[in-house]
């Protein structure tokens, strides 16, 4: 079974148990709707591959448990971040996004049944290091740091681009990459490096994808940022300037990685992502 | 201390740790807003109430996590509720609403942090429960049964209102009781019940408050149910009706306390509580 055939079926169990005849239809539906089909599911392997990485022989029961509440908490934050009051994004992974399909209030309570399905999947499910891994997860998206605090930064007339840009995306590669590690056993405080030059390059591509790719290829709405007001890197460095930085974030990201059994690995994992993540006409246009 | 100020202490340690100087100004407040001044504690206070029942020399920290739990929990729905795509609530415990005083924006995300923070709390605070009462909280907000579920009913065609009433109100009370006995060791099963009949009466009696009192009195507007095309006791029964069923709710919850150490207290709290909860005229009215 691929990785991606394995978090899928663990999503699936997460969710599926709620499927009984007492759950209202629509809401059923819109859960389903938020999570497949997935995504790139790229901080759940990021949690597996370091995991793999601590410790090639350890039983991995409970990272791909992690692995599978931050693929939901990150599909949570997708389906409020696209609501009206928010991005108003109609579109998500080339779907309607949930509050067009069914509604703002069911998409309201979708993340909030994703956000506690997070939390119960790790209660039900992680063996040995439950409590250290529903820290790191509400750390991740509580206030001060998490990614809540992130998309408050936008309500704010000044902001702390830091702590907006660290909150909003690096908070939960942050989470994967010290997921993975706690999830074996293995300190998690060498790890925090990894995510957050991770979390910075993925802001950084994702900003030049929204700026150079159309809403066919986004599969959502393009130059939401600029709509938005919102700092961007292409906005604030250029295209070739940005294309820059994501370089030097990938390559700070992949000589944070620190030395273990898997680092030759994991460092190719992190440059196989980075090419998956630049835009192909981008490469050509900067060359 | 009284009770209500150890639960307001244990509430304020609880967001406190978030309103350091890296948190957006404004989800702080709000978070402060949503929380304080509380209710009346209703949720928090049985689940210390049957914790003591069960074991009146018991230890009631976690008792005291799961309480402060429960609230955060509870706060979390009614900022989610009073959102304009559900109840466009524009007034809660006297105080505009969290979307009307910070935006519709802040509100999602107060709501999604106090969720968060629910949990993280159980995970920092609780000392030998932590799983099982993760487990109840989660139980009682998740899919199929939780009050997400309970939200969700009403974009229904067709509501299954025994599923509806379990949901949007039951749950919390019968997760109030199984934490408390879970937080002190003891079997949570034969407390559902009480958790049941609780929900219950506090529906109805939410019903008569609604139908009878002033939006002055009740601190937020008056005939949502009405103006929300809602199920509702005083609706189906009439005043009389709505009456006889809350009395006979109460009684159910008093008949429902299992044989422990402090039955006879808690029976006289339950009694206590529905006499705070019956609006007097309306016992004037009915007699």
């Amino acid at each position: 079974m691929t990785i991606d055939a394995q978090i899928n079926l663990s999503l699936e169990q997460a969710i599926a148990s709620k499927i009984d005849d007492t759950c209202p239809p629509k809401l059923k539906s819109a859960l389903h709707h938020a999570v497949f089909p997935g995504g790139a599911h790229v901080r759940p392997k990021l949690c597996l591959a370091v995991a793999a990485a601590c410790d090639p022989d350890a039983d991995l029961n409970d990272a791909m448990v992690a692995a599978t509440s931050l693929e939901l908490l990150h599909c949570a934050s997708l389906v409020h971040d696209d609501l009206p009051c928010f991005d108003d994004a109609d579109q998500r992974r080339g779907k309607p996004s949930v509050h067009v399909a069914y509604g703002e209030n069911l998409a309201v309570l979708t993340g909030d049944a994703l956000i506690i399905l997070a939390f119960q999947t790790l209660a039900r499910k992680a063996l040995t290091y439950f409590r250290e891994l529903t820290l790191v997860m509400s750390d991740a998206t509580a206030p001060p740091n998490g990614i809540a605090a992130g998309q408050a930064w936008e309500s704010e007339s000044e902001i702390d681009l830091k702590a907006y840009h660290h909150s909003k995306t690096a908070a939960l590669f942050v989470a994967a990459a010290r997921a993975g590690a706690v999830s074996v056993g293995a300190s998690d405080a060498e790890w925090r490096g990894l995510g957050e030059h991770l979390g910075s390059a993925y802001q950084i591509a994702d900003d030049l994808r929204d700026a150079v790719l159309s809403p066919d290829e986004l599969g959502k709405p393009a130059i939401q940022d600029v709509r938005n007001c919102r700092p961007n890197a292409v906005d604030s460095y250029g295209l070739g300037g940005a294309y820059t930085r994501l370089r030097d974030a990938i390559e700070a990201a992949a000589s944070s990685v620190p030395t273990c059994a898997g680092t030759d690995s994991l460092r190719q994992l992190i440059y196989a992502q980075a090419i998956r993540l630049t835009p192909e006409h981008l490469v050509h246009e900067v060359a």
